[in-house]
């Protein structure tokens, strides 16, 4: 990650893509979200999502999936580079989750985060609060998700 | 699920409990969230949470898997009775989701979900709108997770 001082609103960081087939949607829906349209092609269809989808928490937690993998290509990076790789805290939440469309089967997902805000934090100096916007958009270009969270971000030093 | 006029602020749903033992919360995160304090003992010790935990998306999807178990079961003991079952739409996202406290190696987390406000919907009037707080609390009376949703749920016949 790079040091909260060298990050500006505006930024985005493109995460990768997940295609999601019927097995795995199935999958995720057996162990957390047992619903018919979730786990059954002709179930799905009567239902009003009119064929089989993914659980929303399906396409959340694949979210996370790519930002842990694309943080770590980004470290790793750093690391080629000999340049020094900021610490980013947990974040501690989210809000206005939504799920705007649902995801059928095979829809290919991107999924990218924005920054929406930086602020310094008044309790602790050596970091800066980065709040970002997540997103998932299908093959149409179709947003199908989106939620925004803020974490702390170590400053770079001497910078605060 | 009871009809959204049968329903007021304040009703309390217990879901259930669930215990995240070390392979579940390893296997979630092997898969979504490999982050190694959610997959090494030895690395999970060295990092700020001291122990291995759960992604905080295994902790909400749980939450997920037992409310529809728990509508499952409720929709098994009305039509039992003999009553009528109401439809309940899906939520199309949630706000504020806060992960509180983390959730360690055979910790258990008993989930609710209360409701926080009713409301009737102005564009579809065969159904009203129910904002709910979700939570979860540990073996030690801590909350771990909460988040509100918004759901429509069907009206009684002829109250609308």
């Amino acid at each position: 990650m790079k040091y909260f001082d060298d990050i500006q609103v505006g930024d985005r960081f493109e995460l990768g893509s997940y295609r999601f087939t019927a097995p795995d949607i199935k999958a995720f829906a057996g162990r957390f979200d047992p619903q018919r349209f979730h786990l059954d092609e002709d179930e799905a269809k009567r239902s009003h999502f009119g064929a089989l989808c993914a659980s929303g928490w399906h396409t959340a937690a694949v979210f996370m999936r790519l930002l842990v993998a694309y943080r770590k290509r980004e470290a790793e990076a750093a690391r080629r580079r000999g340049e020094p790789i900021a610490t980013v805290g947990p974040a501690p939440g989210f809000r206005n989750l939504k799920w705007q469309k649902p995801v059928y089967v095979d829809d290919t997902i991107t999924y990218a985060s924005e920054v929406i805000e930086m602020r310094a934090s008044n309790s602790r100096p050596r970091w800066g609060l980065m709040t970002s916007r997540a997103s998932g958009v299908n093959q149409h270009g179709e947003t199908v998700m989106t939620f925004e969270a803020t974490a702390f971000v170590e400053r770079r030093p001497g910078q605060a």
